[in-house]
Protein backbone atom coordinates (compact mmCIF):
# COMPACT_ATOMS: atom_id res chain seq x y z
CA UNK A 1 0.00 0.00 0.00
CA UNK A 2 1.25 3.59 -0.45
CA UNK A 3 1.60 6.11 2.10
CA UNK A 4 -1.07 7.79 0.71
CA UNK A 5 -3.24 5.04 0.60
CA UNK A 6 -2.60 4.07 4.03
CA UNK A 7 -2.92 7.89 4.91
CA UNK A 8 -6.16 7.64 3.50
CA UNK A 9 -7.45 4.62 4.62
CA UNK A 10 -6.74 5.94 8.21
CA UNK A 11 -8.53 9.05 7.56
CA UNK A 12 -11.42 6.91 6.40
CA UNK A 13 -11.35 4.34 9.31
CA UNK A 14 -11.05 7.56 11.38
CA UNK A 15 -14.29 9.73 10.27
CA UNK A 16 -16.03 6.12 10.00
CA UNK A 17 -15.28 5.61 13.40
CA UNK A 18 -16.76 9.00 14.67
CA UNK A 19 -19.48 9.16 12.42
CA UNK A 20 -20.83 6.15 14.43
CA UNK A 21 -21.16 7.60 17.38
CA UNK A 22 -22.03 11.22 15.99
CA UNK A 23 -25.27 9.56 14.03
CA UNK A 24 -28.33 9.13 15.87
CA UNK A 25 -28.58 4.76 17.28
CA UNK A 26 -30.84 3.31 15.22
CA UNK A 27 -33.81 3.20 17.98
CA UNK A 28 -36.99 4.34 18.85
CA UNK A 29 -40.00 3.95 16.61
CA UNK A 30 -38.22 6.37 14.52
CA UNK A 31 -35.46 3.68 14.05
CA UNK A 32 -36.25 3.12 10.38
CA UNK A 33 -34.90 6.84 9.52
CA UNK A 34 -31.68 6.75 12.00
CA UNK A 35 -30.69 3.19 10.46
CA UNK A 36 -30.89 4.49 6.64
CA UNK A 37 -28.80 7.79 7.81
CA UNK A 38 -26.37 5.48 9.21
CA UNK A 39 -26.36 3.14 6.01
CA UNK A 40 -25.91 6.15 4.06
CA UNK A 41 -23.36 7.82 6.41
CA UNK A 42 -21.39 4.67 7.53
CA UNK A 43 -21.63 2.81 4.21
CA UNK A 44 -17.70 2.49 2.12
CA UNK A 45 -16.88 5.71 0.30
CA UNK A 46 -13.19 6.93 -0.62
CA UNK A 47 -14.09 9.97 1.98
CA UNK A 48 -12.13 11.96 -0.04
CA UNK A 49 -13.59 15.67 1.55
CA UNK A 50 -13.12 14.33 4.92
CA UNK A 51 -9.56 13.81 4.17
CA UNK A 52 -8.75 16.80 2.45
CA UNK A 53 -10.05 18.38 5.91
CA UNK A 54 -7.93 15.78 8.20
CA UNK A 55 -4.26 16.92 5.97
CA UNK A 56 -5.61 20.36 5.99
CA UNK A 57 -5.69 19.83 9.74
CA UNK A 58 -2.33 18.71 9.99
CA UNK A 59 -0.89 21.24 7.73
CA UNK A 60 -1.72 24.04 10.52
CA UNK A 61 -1.06 21.74 13.57
CA UNK A 62 -5.03 22.01 15.02
CA UNK A 63 -6.58 20.15 17.31
CA UNK A 64 -7.39 16.41 15.76
CA UNK A 65 -10.88 16.17 17.66
CA UNK A 66 -12.62 19.72 16.41
CA UNK A 67 -11.33 18.80 12.74
CA UNK A 68 -12.40 14.87 12.87
CA UNK A 69 -15.83 16.87 13.59
CA UNK A 70 -16.06 19.17 10.93
CA UNK A 71 -14.66 16.28 8.25
CA UNK A 72 -17.97 13.86 9.79
CA UNK A 73 -19.85 17.13 8.96
CA UNK A 74 -18.81 17.18 4.93
CA UNK A 75 -19.26 13.22 5.22
CA UNK A 76 -22.78 14.05 6.04
CA UNK A 77 -23.29 16.96 3.76
CA UNK A 78 -22.11 14.43 0.93
CA UNK A 79 -24.28 11.45 2.16
CA UNK A 80 -27.42 13.49 2.27
CA UNK A 81 -26.42 14.93 -1.19
CA UNK A 82 -25.96 11.59 -2.93
CA UNK A 83 -29.47 10.17 -0.95
CA UNK A 84 -31.05 12.74 -2.52
CA UNK A 85 -29.55 12.52 -6.07
CA UNK A 86 -30.31 9.08 -6.68
CA UNK A 87 -34.13 9.40 -5.70
CA UNK A 88 -36.32 7.99 -8.74
CA UNK A 89 -37.45 11.87 -9.43
CA UNK A 90 -33.87 13.47 -9.76
CA UNK A 91 -30.99 10.86 -11.71
CA UNK A 92 -33.26 7.66 -10.28
CA UNK A 93 -30.34 5.38 -9.33
CA UNK A 94 -30.14 1.65 -8.24
CA UNK A 95 -26.96 1.45 -7.02
CA UNK A 96 -24.41 3.39 -5.85
CA UNK A 97 -20.65 2.35 -3.69
CA UNK A 98 -21.28 -0.94 -4.97
CA UNK A 99 -25.01 -0.79 -2.92
CA UNK A 100 -28.64 -0.91 -3.18
CA UNK A 101 -29.20 3.29 -2.61
CA UNK A 102 -31.35 4.19 -0.04
CA UNK A 103 -34.66 4.54 -1.44
CA UNK A 104 -34.14 0.89 -2.81
CA UNK A 105 -32.82 -0.81 0.15
CA UNK A 106 -35.67 1.11 2.10
CA UNK A 107 -37.91 3.36 0.30
CA UNK A 108 -38.47 6.58 -1.13
CA UNK A 109 -39.98 8.23 1.66
CA UNK A 110 -37.60 7.38 4.09
CA UNK A 111 -34.77 8.41 1.37
CA UNK A 112 -36.01 12.07 1.48
CA UNK A 113 -36.44 12.08 5.20
CA UNK A 114 -32.65 10.28 5.79
CA UNK A 115 -30.89 13.08 3.41
CA UNK A 116 -33.07 15.75 5.50
CA UNK A 117 -31.75 14.50 8.35
CA UNK A 118 -28.30 14.15 7.55
CA UNK A 119 -28.61 17.47 6.23
CA UNK A 120 -29.79 18.88 9.94
CA UNK A 121 -26.76 16.87 11.92
CA UNK A 122 -24.55 18.05 9.56
CA UNK A 123 -25.07 21.64 10.88
CA UNK A 124 -25.67 19.95 14.42
CA UNK A 125 -22.20 18.79 14.57
CA UNK A 126 -20.63 22.21 13.59
CA UNK A 127 -22.74 24.26 16.25
CA UNK A 128 -21.84 22.23 19.21
CA UNK A 129 -19.52 23.40 21.53
CA UNK A 130 -17.31 20.07 21.33
CA UNK A 131 -16.22 20.93 18.04
CA UNK A 132 -14.40 24.01 18.78
CA UNK A 133 -14.10 26.16 22.06
CA UNK A 134 -14.78 29.80 20.37
CA UNK A 135 -18.75 30.14 18.93
CA UNK A 136 -17.52 32.56 16.70
CA UNK A 137 -15.16 29.87 15.00
CA UNK A 138 -18.27 27.17 15.26
CA UNK A 139 -20.49 29.87 13.85
CA UNK A 140 -18.29 30.57 10.74
CA UNK A 141 -18.01 26.98 10.04
CA UNK A 142 -21.59 26.35 9.89
CA UNK A 143 -22.05 29.69 7.49
CA UNK A 144 -19.08 28.58 5.27
CA UNK A 145 -20.76 24.87 4.88
CA UNK A 146 -24.23 26.42 4.53
CA UNK A 147 -22.97 28.45 1.48
CA UNK A 148 -21.09 25.57 0.29
CA UNK A 149 -24.27 23.48 0.12
CA UNK A 150 -26.97 25.57 -0.60
CA UNK A 151 -28.87 27.18 -3.33
CA UNK A 152 -25.85 29.09 -4.32
CA UNK A 153 -23.50 26.12 -3.93
CA UNK A 154 -24.22 21.67 -4.52
CA UNK A 155 -28.23 21.97 -4.38
CA UNK A 156 -28.35 25.28 -7.15
CA UNK A 157 -25.51 23.11 -9.18
CA UNK A 158 -27.47 19.76 -9.24
CA UNK A 159 -30.54 22.01 -9.95
CA UNK A 160 -28.83 23.46 -13.22
CA UNK A 161 -27.54 19.50 -13.36
CA UNK A 162 -30.96 18.32 -13.50
CA UNK A 163 -32.33 20.75 -16.00
CA UNK A 164 -29.47 20.35 -18.86
CA UNK A 165 -28.80 23.75 -18.34
CA UNK A 166 -25.15 23.77 -20.21
CA UNK A 167 -24.48 24.25 -23.60
CA UNK A 168 -20.60 25.56 -23.64
CA UNK A 169 -17.96 24.66 -21.69
CA UNK A 170 -18.57 27.94 -19.28
CA UNK A 171 -22.01 26.35 -18.41
CA UNK A 172 -20.80 22.92 -17.74
CA UNK A 173 -17.93 24.80 -15.56
CA UNK A 174 -20.17 27.30 -13.47
CA UNK A 175 -22.66 23.97 -12.75
CA UNK A 176 -19.26 22.08 -11.71
CA UNK A 177 -18.00 24.74 -9.43
CA UNK A 178 -21.71 24.55 -7.93
CA UNK A 179 -22.75 21.11 -7.68
CA UNK A 180 -19.44 19.80 -6.62
CA UNK A 181 -16.48 22.39 -6.59
CA UNK A 182 -18.28 24.43 -4.00
CA UNK A 183 -18.37 21.24 -0.80
CA UNK A 184 -14.74 20.40 -2.26
CA UNK A 185 -13.55 24.28 -1.30
CA UNK A 186 -15.33 23.74 1.86
CA UNK A 187 -13.06 20.84 2.91
CA UNK A 188 -10.22 23.22 3.08
CA UNK A 189 -12.58 25.97 4.30
CA UNK A 190 -13.32 24.88 7.48
CA UNK A 191 -9.82 24.18 8.73
CA UNK A 192 -8.70 27.29 7.92
CA UNK A 193 -11.74 28.70 9.76
CA UNK A 194 -10.23 27.11 12.80
CA UNK A 195 -6.65 28.29 11.85
CA UNK A 196 -8.31 31.66 12.01
CA UNK A 197 -7.23 32.35 8.61
CA UNK A 198 -9.51 34.84 6.45
CA UNK A 199 -9.16 35.87 2.67
CA UNK A 200 -6.80 37.82 2.80
CA UNK A 201 -4.31 35.29 4.24
CA UNK A 202 -2.17 34.25 1.24
CA UNK A 203 -1.96 30.37 2.58
CA UNK A 204 -6.22 30.59 2.28
CA UNK A 205 -6.06 31.95 -1.16
CA UNK A 206 -3.25 29.24 -2.09
CA UNK A 207 -5.63 26.45 -0.75
CA UNK A 208 -8.78 27.64 -2.13
CA UNK A 209 -6.97 28.38 -6.08
CA UNK A 210 -5.56 24.51 -5.21
CA UNK A 211 -9.42 23.13 -4.25
CA UNK A 212 -10.84 24.93 -7.06
CA UNK A 213 -8.71 22.96 -9.97
CA UNK A 214 -8.58 19.99 -7.71
CA UNK A 215 -12.89 20.09 -7.92
CA UNK A 216 -12.18 21.14 -11.94
CA UNK A 217 -9.69 18.20 -12.58
CA UNK A 218 -11.88 15.71 -10.50
CA UNK A 219 -15.05 16.43 -12.49
CA UNK A 220 -13.66 15.83 -15.80
CA UNK A 221 -12.30 12.34 -14.15
CA UNK A 222 -15.77 12.11 -12.90
CA UNK A 223 -16.99 12.94 -16.77
CA UNK A 224 -14.18 10.20 -18.14
CA UNK A 225 -15.26 7.80 -16.34
CA UNK A 226 -19.19 8.11 -17.13
CA UNK A 227 -17.83 7.53 -21.08
CA UNK A 228 -15.39 4.88 -20.25
CA UNK A 229 -15.77 3.27 -16.69
CA UNK A 230 -16.98 0.26 -16.09
CA UNK A 231 -20.44 0.07 -14.26
CA UNK A 232 -18.92 -2.99 -11.84
CA UNK A 233 -15.82 -0.93 -11.17
CA UNK A 234 -17.78 2.76 -11.03
CA UNK A 235 -20.41 0.77 -8.44
CA UNK A 236 -22.81 2.88 -9.95
CA UNK A 237 -24.00 3.57 -13.76
CA UNK A 238 -21.84 4.58 -16.32
CA UNK A 239 -22.48 6.39 -19.65
CA UNK A 240 -25.24 8.33 -18.14
CA UNK A 241 -24.49 11.83 -19.24
CA UNK A 242 -24.10 10.23 -22.58
CA UNK A 243 -27.91 8.47 -22.46
CA UNK A 244 -29.51 11.83 -21.18
CA UNK A 245 -28.20 13.59 -23.91
CA UNK A 246 -26.29 15.81 -21.41
CA UNK A 247 -22.81 17.80 -22.07
CA UNK A 248 -20.17 17.51 -20.14
CA UNK A 249 -16.12 18.50 -20.12
CA UNK A 250 -15.92 14.99 -22.22
CA UNK A 251 -18.82 15.55 -24.43
CA UNK A 252 -17.92 19.37 -25.52
CA UNK A 253 -14.18 18.80 -25.27
CA UNK A 254 -13.85 15.22 -26.53
CA UNK A 255 -11.95 12.66 -24.77
CA UNK A 256 -8.62 13.05 -26.48
CA UNK A 257 -8.52 16.77 -25.23
CA UNK A 258 -10.21 16.22 -21.58
CA UNK A 259 -7.10 14.18 -21.22
CA UNK A 260 -4.60 16.81 -21.95
CA UNK A 261 -6.35 19.19 -20.17
CA UNK A 262 -6.07 17.26 -17.31
CA UNK A 263 -2.68 16.90 -17.76
CA UNK A 264 -2.04 20.44 -17.57
CA UNK A 265 -4.29 21.09 -14.78
CA UNK A 266 -2.07 18.02 -12.63
CA UNK A 267 0.94 20.38 -12.54
CA UNK A 268 -0.86 23.42 -11.77
CA UNK A 269 -2.80 21.94 -9.32
CA UNK A 270 0.41 21.24 -7.15
CA UNK A 271 2.00 24.25 -7.88
CA UNK A 272 -0.91 25.78 -5.37
CA UNK A 273 0.89 23.68 -2.97
CA UNK A 274 4.50 25.54 -3.57
CA UNK A 275 3.69 27.97 -0.06
CA UNK A 276 3.34 24.90 1.90
CA UNK A 277 6.69 22.78 0.98
CA UNK A 278 7.03 19.65 2.59
CA UNK A 279 3.60 20.06 4.50
CA UNK A 280 1.40 19.50 1.73
CA UNK A 281 3.10 16.07 0.31
CA UNK A 282 0.09 14.01 0.81
CA UNK A 283 -2.33 16.73 -0.64
CA UNK A 284 0.32 16.57 -3.82
CA UNK A 285 -0.23 12.96 -3.85
CA UNK A 286 -4.19 13.10 -3.67
CA UNK A 287 -4.06 15.15 -7.30
CA UNK A 288 -2.46 12.00 -8.77
CA UNK A 289 -4.82 9.98 -6.58
CA UNK A 290 -7.90 11.74 -7.83
CA UNK A 291 -6.27 12.52 -11.33
CA UNK A 292 -5.95 8.27 -11.89
CA UNK A 293 -8.81 7.18 -9.91
CA UNK A 294 -11.35 4.25 -11.80
CA UNK A 295 -14.13 5.16 -9.64
CA UNK B 1 -59.75 43.30 13.49
CA UNK B 2 -58.60 42.14 17.36
CA UNK B 3 -55.72 43.45 18.84
CA UNK B 4 -54.10 40.25 18.75
CA UNK B 5 -54.99 39.81 14.63
CA UNK B 6 -53.50 43.07 14.23
CA UNK B 7 -50.05 41.69 15.97
CA UNK B 8 -50.28 38.48 14.22
CA UNK B 9 -50.73 39.92 10.94
CA UNK B 10 -47.78 42.73 11.62
CA UNK B 11 -45.63 39.82 12.43
CA UNK B 12 -46.18 38.10 9.42
CA UNK B 13 -45.49 41.21 7.31
CA UNK B 14 -42.12 41.86 9.12
CA UNK B 15 -41.12 38.09 8.09
CA UNK B 16 -42.49 38.25 4.46
CA UNK B 17 -40.74 41.19 3.75
CA UNK B 18 -37.26 40.28 5.59
CA UNK B 19 -37.85 36.49 4.11
CA UNK B 20 -37.46 38.30 0.54
CA UNK B 21 -34.51 39.99 1.26
CA UNK B 22 -32.79 36.98 2.96
CA UNK B 23 -34.21 34.46 0.26
CA UNK B 24 -31.83 33.98 -2.54
CA UNK B 25 -33.15 35.87 -5.34
CA UNK B 26 -34.59 34.08 -8.70
CA UNK B 27 -31.95 34.04 -11.15
CA UNK B 28 -29.74 31.91 -12.87
CA UNK B 29 -29.30 28.93 -14.60
CA UNK B 30 -30.34 27.31 -11.19
CA UNK B 31 -33.67 30.51 -11.33
CA UNK B 32 -35.99 27.36 -11.10
CA UNK B 33 -34.74 26.55 -7.59
CA UNK B 34 -34.98 29.66 -6.06
CA UNK B 35 -38.40 30.43 -7.34
CA UNK B 36 -39.56 27.61 -5.62
CA UNK B 37 -37.63 28.23 -2.39
CA UNK B 38 -39.54 31.54 -2.73
CA UNK B 39 -42.80 30.35 -3.57
CA UNK B 40 -43.05 28.01 -0.74
CA UNK B 41 -42.08 30.38 1.95
CA UNK B 42 -43.23 34.11 0.56
CA UNK B 43 -46.74 32.53 0.07
CA UNK B 44 -49.40 32.62 2.19
CA UNK B 45 -49.08 31.25 5.96
CA UNK B 46 -49.99 32.31 9.73
CA UNK B 47 -46.28 32.20 10.56
CA UNK B 48 -47.15 30.89 14.11
CA UNK B 49 -43.47 30.48 14.88
CA UNK B 50 -41.77 33.72 13.93
CA UNK B 51 -44.76 34.85 15.70
CA UNK B 52 -44.26 33.09 18.94
CA UNK B 53 -40.49 33.83 18.51
CA UNK B 54 -41.36 37.57 17.99
CA UNK B 55 -43.41 37.87 21.05
CA UNK B 56 -40.65 36.04 23.23
CA UNK B 57 -38.45 38.82 22.04
CA UNK B 58 -40.29 41.81 23.00
CA UNK B 59 -40.87 40.14 26.16
CA UNK B 60 -37.18 40.06 27.02
CA UNK B 61 -36.47 43.56 25.52
CA UNK B 62 -34.47 41.77 22.48
CA UNK B 63 -33.46 43.48 19.37
CA UNK B 64 -36.00 43.49 16.59
CA UNK B 65 -33.64 42.51 14.28
CA UNK B 66 -31.53 39.36 15.54
CA UNK B 67 -35.10 37.67 16.63
CA UNK B 68 -36.79 38.84 13.03
CA UNK B 69 -34.13 36.76 11.51
CA UNK B 70 -34.43 33.96 13.84
CA UNK B 71 -37.99 33.94 13.11
CA UNK B 72 -37.12 34.07 9.62
CA UNK B 73 -34.85 31.03 9.76
CA UNK B 74 -37.71 29.04 12.01
CA UNK B 75 -40.50 30.07 8.69
CA UNK B 76 -37.47 28.40 6.74
CA UNK B 77 -37.49 24.81 8.49
CA UNK B 78 -41.28 25.10 8.04
CA UNK B 79 -41.27 25.40 4.81
CA UNK B 80 -38.81 23.00 3.90
CA UNK B 81 -40.97 20.54 6.02
CA UNK B 82 -44.34 21.23 4.01
CA UNK B 83 -42.43 20.88 0.68
CA UNK B 84 -41.45 17.19 1.34
CA UNK B 85 -44.07 16.72 3.64
CA UNK B 86 -46.52 16.93 0.49
CA UNK B 87 -44.81 15.21 -1.90
CA UNK B 88 -45.85 12.06 -3.24
CA UNK B 89 -43.66 9.68 -1.37
CA UNK B 90 -44.93 11.12 1.83
CA UNK B 91 -48.41 12.72 2.53
CA UNK B 92 -48.79 13.24 -1.70
CA UNK B 93 -51.16 16.55 -1.26
CA UNK B 94 -51.68 18.60 -4.18
CA UNK B 95 -52.92 21.59 -2.40
CA UNK B 96 -51.23 23.35 0.79
CA UNK B 97 -52.41 26.70 2.09
CA UNK B 98 -55.23 27.28 -0.94
CA UNK B 99 -52.07 26.44 -3.55
CA UNK B 100 -51.20 23.87 -5.34
CA UNK B 101 -48.49 22.39 -3.46
CA UNK B 102 -44.44 22.65 -4.85
CA UNK B 103 -44.27 19.71 -6.15
CA UNK B 104 -47.65 20.34 -8.62
CA UNK B 105 -46.31 23.75 -8.95
CA UNK B 106 -43.00 23.01 -10.19
CA UNK B 107 -41.95 19.54 -9.77
CA UNK B 108 -41.11 16.88 -8.01
CA UNK B 109 -37.35 17.07 -8.38
CA UNK B 110 -37.53 20.78 -8.11
CA UNK B 111 -39.51 20.31 -4.92
CA UNK B 112 -36.89 17.93 -2.97
CA UNK B 113 -34.25 20.69 -3.86
CA UNK B 114 -35.71 23.63 -2.64
CA UNK B 115 -36.77 22.12 -0.07
CA UNK B 116 -33.06 20.82 1.08
CA UNK B 117 -32.11 24.42 -0.23
CA UNK B 118 -34.68 26.28 2.57
CA UNK B 119 -33.14 23.84 4.97
CA UNK B 120 -29.97 25.01 4.56
CA UNK B 121 -30.64 28.79 3.96
CA UNK B 122 -32.13 28.35 7.86
CA UNK B 123 -28.69 27.94 9.49
CA UNK B 124 -26.68 29.93 6.72
CA UNK B 125 -29.32 32.99 8.44
CA UNK B 126 -28.74 32.30 11.79
CA UNK B 127 -25.38 31.26 11.53
CA UNK B 128 -24.48 34.76 9.98
CA UNK B 129 -22.74 37.87 12.05
CA UNK B 130 -25.69 39.85 11.19
CA UNK B 131 -27.97 37.73 13.24
CA UNK B 132 -26.23 38.31 16.70
CA UNK B 133 -22.91 40.06 17.82
CA UNK B 134 -21.96 36.49 19.61
CA UNK B 135 -20.96 33.71 17.89
CA UNK B 136 -21.85 31.79 20.68
CA UNK B 137 -25.19 32.59 20.38
CA UNK B 138 -25.66 31.97 17.09
CA UNK B 139 -23.61 28.52 16.92
CA UNK B 140 -26.13 27.98 20.28
CA UNK B 141 -28.91 28.56 18.23
CA UNK B 142 -27.72 26.47 15.06
CA UNK B 143 -27.75 23.97 17.24
CA UNK B 144 -31.13 24.61 19.04
CA UNK B 145 -32.99 24.58 15.62
CA UNK B 146 -30.73 21.53 14.71
CA UNK B 147 -31.83 19.65 17.56
CA UNK B 148 -35.55 20.30 16.76
CA UNK B 149 -35.90 19.87 13.69
CA UNK B 150 -33.43 16.75 12.98
CA UNK B 151 -33.65 12.82 13.70
CA UNK B 152 -34.84 13.14 17.15
CA UNK B 153 -36.92 16.53 16.64
CA UNK B 154 -39.25 16.94 13.43
CA UNK B 155 -38.23 14.74 10.76
CA UNK B 156 -38.08 11.76 13.21
CA UNK B 157 -41.45 12.84 13.80
CA UNK B 158 -42.46 12.59 10.35
CA UNK B 159 -40.88 8.97 10.21
CA UNK B 160 -42.84 7.62 13.37
CA UNK B 161 -46.04 9.59 11.37
CA UNK B 162 -45.24 8.03 7.96
CA UNK B 163 -44.73 4.78 9.47
CA UNK B 164 -48.19 4.82 11.57
CA UNK B 165 -46.40 3.88 14.62
CA UNK B 166 -49.09 4.96 17.32
CA UNK B 167 -50.88 2.48 18.88
CA UNK B 168 -52.13 3.89 22.03
CA UNK B 169 -51.96 7.74 23.30
CA UNK B 170 -48.26 7.55 24.27
CA UNK B 171 -47.12 6.41 20.72
CA UNK B 172 -49.52 9.85 19.30
CA UNK B 173 -48.15 12.08 21.96
CA UNK B 174 -44.28 11.00 21.59
CA UNK B 175 -44.72 11.91 17.88
CA UNK B 176 -46.75 14.95 17.78
CA UNK B 177 -44.13 16.23 20.61
CA UNK B 178 -41.43 15.14 17.77
CA UNK B 179 -42.43 16.41 14.35
CA UNK B 180 -44.76 19.38 15.45
CA UNK B 181 -43.83 20.17 19.40
CA UNK B 182 -40.07 20.51 18.92
CA UNK B 183 -40.23 23.39 16.10
CA UNK B 184 -42.78 25.15 18.15
CA UNK B 185 -40.39 24.75 21.33
CA UNK B 186 -37.97 26.16 19.14
CA UNK B 187 -39.92 29.16 18.17
CA UNK B 188 -39.51 30.04 21.84
CA UNK B 189 -36.05 28.65 22.31
CA UNK B 190 -33.90 31.15 20.19
CA UNK B 191 -34.76 34.17 21.70
CA UNK B 192 -34.42 32.72 25.15
CA UNK B 193 -31.29 31.88 24.01
CA UNK B 194 -30.49 35.05 22.77
CA UNK B 195 -31.29 36.72 26.27
CA UNK B 196 -28.59 34.65 27.86
CA UNK B 197 -31.54 32.43 29.53
CA UNK B 198 -30.68 28.28 30.21
CA UNK B 199 -32.29 25.29 31.08
CA UNK B 200 -32.39 26.20 34.86
CA UNK B 201 -34.14 29.36 34.53
CA UNK B 202 -37.28 29.84 35.50
CA UNK B 203 -38.83 31.76 32.77
CA UNK B 204 -36.67 29.43 30.87
CA UNK B 205 -38.77 26.78 32.39
CA UNK B 206 -42.07 27.94 32.35
CA UNK B 207 -41.73 28.68 28.41
CA UNK B 208 -40.88 25.48 27.71
CA UNK B 209 -43.49 24.08 29.44
CA UNK B 210 -45.93 26.76 27.60
CA UNK B 211 -44.80 25.81 24.83
CA UNK B 212 -45.34 21.88 25.22
CA UNK B 213 -49.08 22.31 26.15
CA UNK B 214 -49.02 24.84 23.44
CA UNK B 215 -47.80 22.30 21.11
CA UNK B 216 -50.01 19.95 21.99
CA UNK B 217 -53.21 21.60 22.15
CA UNK B 218 -52.07 22.99 18.77
CA UNK B 219 -51.48 19.02 17.50
CA UNK B 220 -55.21 18.08 18.89
CA UNK B 221 -57.03 21.08 17.26
CA UNK B 222 -55.32 20.00 14.24
CA UNK B 223 -56.83 16.21 14.63
CA UNK B 224 -60.25 17.63 15.36
CA UNK B 225 -59.65 20.21 11.95
CA UNK B 226 -59.05 16.82 10.20
CA UNK B 227 -62.16 14.81 10.96
CA UNK B 228 -64.49 17.56 10.74
CA UNK B 229 -62.64 20.47 9.19
CA UNK B 230 -63.62 22.18 5.75
CA UNK B 231 -60.94 21.50 2.69
CA UNK B 232 -61.54 24.75 1.37
CA UNK B 233 -61.64 26.57 4.39
CA UNK B 234 -58.48 24.57 5.63
CA UNK B 235 -56.70 25.14 1.96
CA UNK B 236 -55.94 21.20 1.88
CA UNK B 237 -57.30 18.23 2.13
CA UNK B 238 -59.05 17.23 5.25
CA UNK B 239 -60.08 14.03 6.58
CA UNK B 240 -56.43 12.25 6.03
CA UNK B 241 -55.53 10.58 8.95
CA UNK B 242 -58.86 8.57 9.13
CA UNK B 243 -58.64 7.96 5.44
CA UNK B 244 -55.07 6.05 6.02
CA UNK B 245 -56.73 4.44 8.99
CA UNK B 246 -54.17 6.70 11.27
CA UNK B 247 -55.11 6.81 15.25
CA UNK B 248 -54.76 10.39 16.17
CA UNK B 249 -55.74 12.02 19.57
CA UNK B 250 -59.26 12.55 18.23
CA UNK B 251 -59.51 9.01 16.91
CA UNK B 252 -58.28 7.38 20.15
CA UNK B 253 -60.26 10.07 22.39
CA UNK B 254 -63.00 10.64 20.45
CA UNK B 255 -64.12 14.27 19.16
CA UNK B 256 -65.99 14.90 22.69
CA UNK B 257 -63.66 13.72 25.03
CA UNK B 258 -60.46 15.68 22.75
CA UNK B 259 -62.87 18.58 22.73
CA UNK B 260 -63.00 18.27 26.51
CA UNK B 261 -59.51 18.25 26.92
CA UNK B 262 -58.51 20.96 25.00
CA UNK B 263 -60.45 22.97 27.47
CA UNK B 264 -58.31 22.08 30.18
CA UNK B 265 -55.30 22.27 28.16
CA UNK B 266 -56.57 26.01 27.46
CA UNK B 267 -56.27 27.33 31.16
CA UNK B 268 -53.79 25.32 31.88
CA UNK B 269 -51.36 26.55 28.95
CA UNK B 270 -51.66 29.89 29.76
CA UNK B 271 -51.17 29.67 33.75
CA UNK B 272 -47.55 28.89 32.62
CA UNK B 273 -47.35 32.14 31.57
CA UNK B 274 -48.42 33.51 35.12
CA UNK B 275 -44.81 35.07 35.87
CA UNK B 276 -44.14 37.07 32.87
CA UNK B 277 -47.76 39.38 33.93
CA UNK B 278 -48.80 41.51 31.53
CA UNK B 279 -46.10 41.19 29.62
CA UNK B 280 -46.92 37.85 28.13
CA UNK B 281 -50.24 39.69 27.00
CA UNK B 282 -49.97 38.33 23.26
CA UNK B 283 -48.90 34.83 23.84
CA UNK B 284 -52.12 34.00 26.48
CA UNK B 285 -54.29 35.70 23.48
CA UNK B 286 -52.74 33.81 20.93
CA UNK B 287 -53.78 30.27 22.91
CA UNK B 288 -57.25 30.85 22.18
CA UNK B 289 -56.13 31.60 18.71
CA UNK B 290 -54.44 28.18 18.12
CA UNK B 291 -57.78 26.72 20.34
CA UNK B 292 -60.53 28.53 18.20
CA UNK B 293 -58.52 28.36 14.71
CA UNK B 294 -60.74 26.52 11.65
CA UNK B 295 -57.44 26.19 9.41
Amino acid sequence: MSALASRLAEAADLVTVALDELLPRADGPEARLTEAMRYAALGPGKRLRPFFAIETGKMFDLDDRPVLRAACALECIQAYSLIHDDLPCMDDDDMRRGRPTVHKAYDEMTAVLAGDALQTVAFEILAHPDTHADGAVRAQMVLRLAQASGARGMCGGQMIDMLGVRDDLGAVARMQRMKTGALIACAFELPLVMAHMDEDDREHHALMAFAQDLGLAYQIVDDLLDLEGDAAELGKKAGKDAAMGKANYVTLLGAEAARERLNLLKEQTKAHLDPFGPRAEFLRAAVDFVLERRN
